[in-house]
């Protein structure tokens, strides 16, 4: 694919570590001299150094054959305004980092693939950290539900039931449902007889989300 | 419970807004003036304008009765200290961002809960959204698996089909499990007989990650 | 009527001054918070020291009964999306400032009326003045046609000539009109009799633009 | 011509952009170094990098051979002195920005050609955009006469009408004249047959300036 | 006297100091908010911070009852604005310090009583105390002649002779005149019979300037 | 002479000029970059670009060989202590700027050749040229008699009469001399029979100072 | 006593925080206004905001009643200059931090007591610490004698003898003398008879510092 | 020995300085890039140009190999990742400057060898040298107890007297000892008969630290 990704910030240049990995055409556009020069020795990509909100600027970079365009600037103005260009000159798949949940629909209309600000999303880990200690990832679904990663205590109810045994025990609350199981760094496909064991990360499914009630059953907290 | 939290930056701020949400009792310690006076006039917590990295400071805050240090700054050398800090002073939840991963396992050694740099992941997202726009929301799972939820096109192979008949056809590749269907709103668990329509958002849990070929089954591209 | 004006520099104070002067009622959005306390003090006029490419800060302005909102920022990016939002809460009149020509077709879309760059202009009005310099003022006419304002010299070959006796000497090239005569400070419509003075101010058409051959005949050089 | 410029910023750029595309000789002083060079590598001219307000610079510059000196600075001090520095070396035309209207008479007293401040201009142009939405562009004439261009609407009263039929049925206001018309690009010198038709942008004198009920006649608003 | 001083740097500070002194009335126009108000608290006089260089200010500091207008700003372009808006205003002394000498005939032109660069006198007195350590102070006369005082030293050639002693043997050179005598702090004025001592502070007048020859007869150096 | 100079700032600068228009040989210090280099590139003498208060960077001066050091920084402080270290290793000429009245006996205690602030004095010259005005240039001469330049005016009582006839009218205060006339750019040394012409610039001693009515017979002022 | 202190860096206010705790009478004199605030709210003294190096300053100090001087600044042309003006006035005790090495004889000649650069002091002893990490603290004496400190090690030759014993095994270099021991926060003179216990800390004196030799004997490396 | 230095500021440079001296291999990791090129050129070791608080970076210096790290940044934070750093990459010695007593614990728990705040220090010294004018030098004992030297005064009650004959007439509290004497440079190891003579430099250890009474009768103050 050929890419064009706006802004090589922190998080700017993560998308370009990743997509120069995978051998796309990249191009990077960065306004602040000191990193485009920085992008330019590290990875194997062409860099503009000028403000990516402009004609001019976009069409050296290739626009008009440019497959994507990922615009990562923490200005959702500019953003919006690299969006509009880029889908003026008809770019299929326009991406966007934007920083004010408020402009969602803004983007939206426009069918531009948004991203949320990353602070929003680190502050909700951050928070689901304390709060519910024993959670080492989560998904929210539409709808409350949500799917999460625990460890199983030892001092867990669970703690060496079989998922029948559990179910029968009442330990299982209704519509909840272990999607994984890793084991000393193996994946197991759960079925009713297999056994949780005190360490493993399990994956679950819960249609009422990560209650209290369903963590204690695994992490006896 | 009592919850310190250390900067009030973008990332501070959701985290602020989360615990004051929870009616938690929570204390800000924020070094630059502006931003303190602002959390301060924002939410409902105590905010102390200095520099977190000192006893006194933490003492000022009660780290004596707190339940859980949130370290949000962007230095990790601060990140670090605090949470030492923390750790002497007996906190039972250490939670901090971090933004160089090669400093995890201080952090792990310690003890404290860690979340990975927000423009890691953020990279991450809008990589992904143009490598495989289908896919919205995704959660990795140790060993390759993923979790990921997209919305079903009505060009897709899977599109009008239960999931038995899918399964007939070929259509579900081994070890993909469709966790949660979302229609109109609402969220439906699969069974054999459930149908996969267009315009559903569907969860699907693959052993192999979400590779082109289970994303074309449901999208058709 | 009600007027938000987004910007107080140079341009915005210039655009707040005539519309109090005028007695409308203006609310104005300004980031600096030196420049938002000047206005505040200058003009009788409400004024909000934030960041205008806010829903929350439009909100707060007013936008949703406001009849026109002004957008003067020296940032494009910002004026578009300022523009963007009015549009989405029903603002019948927008305009806005455009630093670049190329983004004119972007704000065109929207229906937002532009007044092209400050500098631009000004760029045209000095060279004009070396380049024609007996003309005042100058207006363009789609098709190449131009008005313009000169002053007549006692040398000019039309000086104390009618317009009939200019014409008829073949004095007034084709398709040239004579608008207006200013005489001491009074304004003549001109008919075929009108004599045209050393000393007048006369407004001419010329579909062919301020031609050397025209501005000869008025000014003798 | 030998045109010295002074000032490189954004208004200086366009005054040097159309003085070299002109094929004037053009030498452009500017204090700011960055500027000097990225005019340097633009435009085909010399480029001085000091100060302007130098008999030194400006003898460096060919100020003794000059036709033209633009002054182009945002500060009037600088803009008069060089404006006084040109008189004394004999140059023939001098042009200068102004940035204080209250200047105006001591750029005035030395015969120094001045064009108001872009500022000033702008704010006026986005005013009236709001109070006049109709009118598209416009050129004030001495004792309060106005010329302005318009787009004649379907709903006008005077759309479809000849301009003899509009006089007699009293659309036209007194002293007010229709100088041009321009329909489908092409530029058209209205007579007394001639029809005004929807969409027809029209240039108007007006001897009252444009009044609300010119305004209305032409848009039906 | 009602003085409008221009500038409250370290040059202006002084010329407050001495005008306040002598009971004037003065008002200083300092653009500097800190200056402004540390002149306001030292000094007995009306302080106005704004830029001067414009009418609004010069006449709210009462320009059109001034005796005189001091300009003190480092400012070539400045300080001639403020003389020509002096002037303009009918005030009859006007004074302006001047940084560049190439700059004196604008203002000679204009009638202002113009002060050097107090850093080029200064360097001329510095470098005068090296090349002539035994002259304390000087003032040149127009063609090459200068008055000078210097300190008789016990080994000079003159010291203990009368001025007649003194030319009978050659000591004084043709047209150098004794113009005063310092002796113990009283100030003698010098006569033919009158003695030079050791210790004496001599004024003298020479044609031909402070040559060597001169120097040597008083301080035998 | 080998002279060190420090500081290139606009006194510094001056004193370079004429010490090396003197063919001295001469070694600046100046801690700023630009300013060292720029006089480097403008004056034929070494530049050292480095902290002059060092006894590294005097040695590496050759401040052993110098006959003389300028101190030329605005700072009286750094003037002390190079003054202090130049007596230190034996210079014969110290001279210094000072910046402060009251440092003056500091300097006066180890010997240096001391210059009062350029300010101080053009605050002087400024204030006397409003005090006054047909005073050109003048010298203080200890015991409050001054030596002063000025030009006589038509008008003055004085003018068209021999210094004899002025002196017999008791034009000539008492303890007054003319020490020099010069006319038509030419130094006439005055006699009794001379006569004083308007137009003349004279330079008169006289032991009360300049006062008003010496000024007066001279200018009729 | 009645101390000023000049300086409220980080130096500075140490001595500020020994000074107040003594109850002595405390003036402090700091240039920058935050930290001058800061002093004033902190400690118990009179705090002055202004620049040190002035007569004004010193007076307004008390500098003629004060008893002592402490010049903290990292500035050692200001620190001299205190230290001359505070001689001047008459104290008795001038003390002053330098910072470059080569300044102590200015100092010397003075009569001011100097304490060396805080940072060279800390160079020494981080550099000691990796050379010689057994030494806990060291003085040096003039003539390359050391005292220093030291924790005798389980292992080292000397654990568990006298200093008898010690002596006669030939352990105890020439010339070296055990001047202190504290054991258990105890501290004991030694005697012949007293004995070197591992975890003792002991004081030496060693005429040819603390070469491999002794520390060896104590530490056992 | 091949040591890693942490900061190149003042405190650094003297590490650097003393460290190369010794001929030990050196790196030397800088942020700032100003003071990485200036050790670079003055000293002869490696420079690296980065953040120090990076394993890549410390893995480029060879922390794997290095004997020892020295972090003398003014940073605890940064000094303390640095150093637990360095522990998990197995440094033998490890030193770090510490900036806020503190933290010392958090040092001392890791095993790093700490080095208390310089300005602390400073300005313990500062201050003792206004308490006690006449100690040079000091070293705090544990207990309470001090080793200071002092020169002894002429009018010193002990000054003539040999140390048996000062013990005779109760000149020499009890726990004191004369640990060294310096005269004329050369230094002496004090015995019964040893004589005290004005001018000596003696070394004094006292039980009680420098009391009036020890200093009194060594210095006759």
């Amino acid at each position: 694919m050929y890419i064009i990704i706006i802004g090589a910030g922190r998080t700017g240049s993560k998308v370009i570590e990743l997509a120069t990995q995978d051998d796309h055409e990249v191009v990077v556009i960065e306004r602040d001299q000191e990193l485009a020069e920085e992008v330019s020795a590290t990875y194997d990509c062409m860099v503009i150094n000028a403000d990516a909100a402009s004609k001019d600027t976009l069409l050296e970079a290739g626009v008009r054959e440019a497959d994507a365009v990922i615009s990562t600037t923490e200005n959702d103005s500019v953003n919006l305004m690299i969006s509009m260009l880029g889908k003026q000159y008809g770019v299929e798949t326009l991406v966007s980092s934007i920083n004010d949940p408020q402009h969602m629909d803004l983007f939206g209309d426009l069918g531009v693939n948004i991203v949320e600000s990353p602070h929003e999303l680190n502050g909700q880990y951050l928070y689901r950290a304390v709060q519910r200690p024993a959670i080492q990832d989560f998904m929210k679904i539409s709808g409350g539900a949500e799917i999460f990663e625990l460890t199983v205590d030892a001092d867990a109810p669970i703690a060496g039931l079989s998922l029948i045994e559990a179910d029968s025990e009442g330990l299982l609350p209704e519509e909840t449902v272990i999607v994984a199981i890793v084991r000393d760094g193996e994946l197991l496909i759960p079925r009713g007889e297999s056994e949780i064991r005190a360490g493993d990360t399990v994956t679950i499914f819960a249609k009422n989300g990560a209650t209290d009630r369903v963590t204690r059953e695994f992490t006896g907290v």
